[in-house]
């Protein structure tokens, strides 16, 4: 029989359903607060803010399973279902007895699994008579996704670009452009939250927690529209379970079920689309999967966060989230992956951490950069940043699984492709990146001010 | 039924065979002709250059179907075979009765079609115990294929890199060097055509012909090296046949059959691919499909060019190879669709359409770029500048037949995606580039200058 190395899909089977873990979590994720009143949000707190819809699914907490609209899952055929890989290349260099696969979002044509939930945001917003949306973005790929999905459905998008990556990245700028989007660096002086902070530290490169504050404050002042976000809120992580969902079905065809599943972290979106649905069966069917989120060293909310209420944004805009938390102002240090820079978890995965339902792993730069030079000459695709370190974790994982001589079958989620980050490759190659650690100090003054 | 958007095959449905157009032609290309003696060329002649088994490739006129090493066929699996897509979107924007296809090369690990003909090269020589390679390339697309390739197969590779384009797209730069293979900005100082036109014209920004040159006699003065061509040779083209064989299993799983194939002309190594598995029907059962190639105004070899023996890059070291041309040394003009500077056409191309098989259009730089951003925001994939030159002509042809209100059917190839090129569209956008129109004087010029 052939040795089979991707495991594929037909358009038919791009699922239907999106998978809605809160509904059947033993411990529910606690309700987001009201930060003026502290009663727990009600959908129609959000509706100033999001499309009806989307406010729906974010306090949803009865419905399994939720349909995905014609019109979002027609578009989804534009690149759904992505490959999964089986990764004999990277499992041959490290002569581990593991059987490794990586799902590949990087196919998608913004490069990212960001366009899940794009599509749906923008759709939603459509049929509520938005006209205008404001966004934020790290590295590019979510304003990428929005950017693509906006045009897609006939609306205007403005999104708020971390200046660190806004001049680390001009080809994501450029993406963006193409297909219709302004684009500003944040910190900008278009907000009033932009010009304080720009004010009170003008060198200030940005990060995600400020550029939400000003995309929602420019949200809020305009008529017909609305703000959109790519990670960290339950609806965002539901849209996202595509991933996973399909994943299933291809570990099927693979004749395997992973032992493992590894999702690079930042706001949570892909590890959470990769896991939830195997989750489901650890929830439900006593699977003994183990879950693990990879995130930066330099901005470690899971391994050495709080688990308290706090803002998803610097400013304090946002309603008060109940997760792990590095502080809303925690100000993260410029590593190449901007996708990874944020202080928060989001309310599910930070419930399920508490609960132990899964493990988070701290990943330094250079390692990250290494498992990604490593991916690119193994297996051919050039890894994004972020991605890179779900591919570090996978290493470490098959590396011990060598070590215990176990076979171990290791699931990771391919986020998105590095083509827009060659920059960051070079520098790596010049050996100008360095790890950023960060220090207790540092961690406790950005803690102590948390809401 | 569902509307399907893409057409996909399983793995086991990669070709296992090339098909060799030239054993069907009735009248087959004439011989390249060594300088020296004015012989026709034997295999032998270009082992000092070429892998055994890829001289004997170029020469073959008798065998259909050449076999594809299992190696290699291993090796396509990584993003063959690669999806048939219905341009649905497209077609709505231009309101056309036609039915819009496109083969999508674009989502191979680097980013074009190129690899299809990289692996097989890498291993051929491989096996014949070549440790070094030398290259050219004009965008970037084939050394960034061959450089993946050589490291796959665990060889070392030179890339002389078009100067205009090393200085235009480093990220393609970025992305040889991390796949490991060395790149020199074309023309150099480390040969002796190189500096010979350096010393002539000190601001030249190089050409393929030149940076032929430069590969070649580096490959001769290195032992164990040998020197690859990404494009206008006979082996070339039949590897790139695999994109031809399954766009025919997957128009026949959308139920159709192209009226008109499409693809962009630089070398005619993607053009070729997609067009002779399709031609075969046309030579053999007498189909009516209309083939054409899309090459730049500035660039005009098909459609301006003269039919006459001429050599294959700018210094003379290659053969002399049958073909329409615009002289060897014909210095293009500065366009972004690097890949598509270069002065000649291949000798099958060029005896098929002096033998009025297939047709030549020429598209001007800007008219490209409309088509693709046009393409980037209805179907969401951003081209390559060159694959852009394919758009135009496919958009052209749909807008003909909404003007004669007939339905056809037109496939063209996506030979790559512009992820790496978003600099030539801010460009674009900025009102910074020009159409570059070839005079009469010009074109004369560099005519009288050929062979």
């Amino acid at each position: 029989m052939e040795k089979r190395k991707k495991f594929m899909l037909a358009e038919s089977e791009i699922p239907t359903q999106w998978y809605n873990i809160v509904a059947e979590m033993k411990n529910k994720p606690q309700p987001m607060i009201n930060p003026q009143t502290k009663e727990p949000l009600k959908p129609e707190d959000l509706f100033p803010l999001f499309a009806e819809e989307l406010a729906r699914q974010e306090m949803n907490d009865k419905d399994v399973w939720i349909d995905i609209p014609e019109e979002v899952r027609e578009k989804y055929k534009t690149y759904r279902p992505t490959p999964l890989v089986r990764a004999y290349g990277l499992e041959k260099a490290l002569d581990t007895p593991a059987h490794i696969y990586f799902k590949n979002e990087s196919v998608s044509p913004v490069g990212s699994h960001k366009l899940n939930s794009a599509l749906p945001q923008a759709y939603y917003n459509k049929i509520d008579g938005t006209t205008n949306i404001t966004t934020e973005t790290g590295a590019g790929q979510w304003g990428t996704a929005l950017a693509y999905a906006t045009k897609a459905f006939g609306l205007e998008l403005a999104v708020y670009m971390v200046k660190i990556s806004y001049e680390q990245k001009p080809y994501r700028r450029s993406l963006m452009q193409t297909w219709g989007a302004q684009v500003i660096p944040s910190p900008s002086m278009s907000t009033k939250a932009g010009r304080k902070i720009i004010t009170e530290n003008p060198t200030y490169q940005g990060s995600l927690g400020t550029a939400i504050s000003e995309a929602i404050e420019l949200a809020m002042q305009t008529p017909n529209c609305k703000y959109a976000l790519g990670s960290v809120l339950n609806h965002v992580s539901l849209h996202q379970t595509v991933i996973g969902l399909e994943a299933e079905k291809q570990m099927e065809m693979a004749g395997e079920y992973p032992d493992i599943v590894i999702g690079c972290f930042g706001g949570g979106s892909n590890f959470s689309g990769i896991s939830f649905p195997f989750l489901r069966h650890k929830i439900k069917d006593g699977k003994k999967t183990r879950f693990i989120a990879a995130e930066p060293s330099s901005c470690p909310k899971l391994t050495r966060g709080k688990f308290q209420y706090d803002h998803g944004d610097e400013t304090g805009y946002t309603p008060l989230i109940p997760m792990y938390t590095l502080g809303h102002t925690f100000a993260p240090a410029n590593i190449h992956a901007g996708g990874l820079r944020y202080h928060g978890a989001g309310s599910i995965v930070s419930q399920l951490l508490k609960d132990d339902l899964l493990e988070a792993v701290d990943i330094k730069q250079l390692d990250s950069f290494k498992a990604g030079v490593l991916f690119a000459r193994t297996e051919g695709i050039v890894p994004a940043p972020e991605s890179s370190h779900a591919i570090a974790a996978t290493i470490n994982e098959a590396l011990k699984a060598k070590e215990e001589d176990v076979q171990k079958t290791i699931l990771f989620n391919l986020s998105g492709h590095g083509f827009l980050d060659m920059s960051a490759y070079d520098q790596y190659f010049a050996g100008d990146l360095t790890n950023h650690e960060l220090s207790e100090e540092e961690l406790n003054k950005s803690l102590n001010k948390a809401h």
